[in-house]
């Protein structure tokens, strides 16, 4: 078996374990189609998700403290809204992404070719291994709480979840597009 | 002259139409750091802008009502403010953006390598010429106004005027970072 057949088996081996989580139900039919060619395999991926972020003390980095992948209903976030930790909480909808590992860079340019519709795509590697990350559309995200105060209005916050959630079925469409579409291109 | 030296000088002579307008100066230096380089060339670029954008009737794509490469000032938006369109406006700023044609894989890879510190970044094409594109952050978006009517606060638009000045000033420091410390990489 060659290196890039072994590093197949043992990624998707270890995917079994994600699968069992709900968020990947979305994508899972697209991940599938690519697994099943020879020359590709996923190594990681998410279906699209809304999130609530802050900002850790003392820290650059940011730490979810709410995360769905399916549709936001208000009430869901309402405990952490009336709760809200003493540093900036941002609100933010990101969509689909997908790290594909291919058998060589023709692999990997026929692949991008394949996802041409897709707003945003490359190659992160050509170094050992060989990966093209796929991505849906730009983030949304906004700030909405700061000091321990929300500084947005309930209507406003209404309006949030709606673009959100419309942006995240949109993302849904395509990546249903790319399930009837992808699999014959590569 | 080979054909990447070709396509170079063309690039370059016809870049500097671009280069008089003020929207190029925070990333002029970057630019002229990797345009010096034999094997690389920038076809595009962006520094970091802030952005009023409406979606247009019966089309997908969104137009810019309003956008400034430097830090917004709210007085800046007012009129536009007052006189808004009958669709959806988002407020949107955006981190700098740059591709940059590269005489081989190997380069690109070189190129790739030199930027791992910046968030974004992947081969766009690998056949005929070969672009890597390079983005500072994801972009920080939100809806702020829809049927003609205003959703959100005058003091929350100052939370997000604030919010995206901050980035981009953040944005400012990625590119005089890559400033001193690509050059010597690639």
């Amino acid at each position: 078996m060659g290196s890039f057949e072994n590093d197949k088996k043992q990624t998707l081996s270890k995917k079994d374990k994600s699968k069992k989580q709900s968020f990947d139900t979305r994508i899972k039919k697209l991940l599938e189609i690519i697994n099943k060619k020879e020359d590709y395999y996923t190594t990681s991926s998410c279906a699209g998700r809304i999130m609530l972020l802050t900002v850790e003390k003392l820290k650059p980095d940011t730490k979810w403290i709410f995360v769905t992948h399916k549709k936001l209903k208000k009430k869901e976030i309402e405990k952490i809204l009336h709760n809200l930790p003493q540093n900036k909480v941002y609100f933010k909808q990101e969509s689909f992404i997908i790290h594909v590992a291919c058998r060589s860079l023709n692999h990997a340019q026929k692949f991008l070719d394949a996802v041409s519709g897709v707003r945003r795509k490359g190659i992160l590697s050509t170094r050992g291994k060989i990966v093209v990350e796929v991505i849906g559309s730009p983030h949304f995200e906004t700030i909405i709480a700061k000091d321990g105060k929300l500084l947005v209005t309930s209507s406003y916050l209404n309006h949030l979840i709606n673009e959100a959630n419309s942006r995240l079925s949109e993302n849904w469409k395509k990546i249903s597009w790319l399930e009837k579409n992808l699999g014959e291109k590569i």
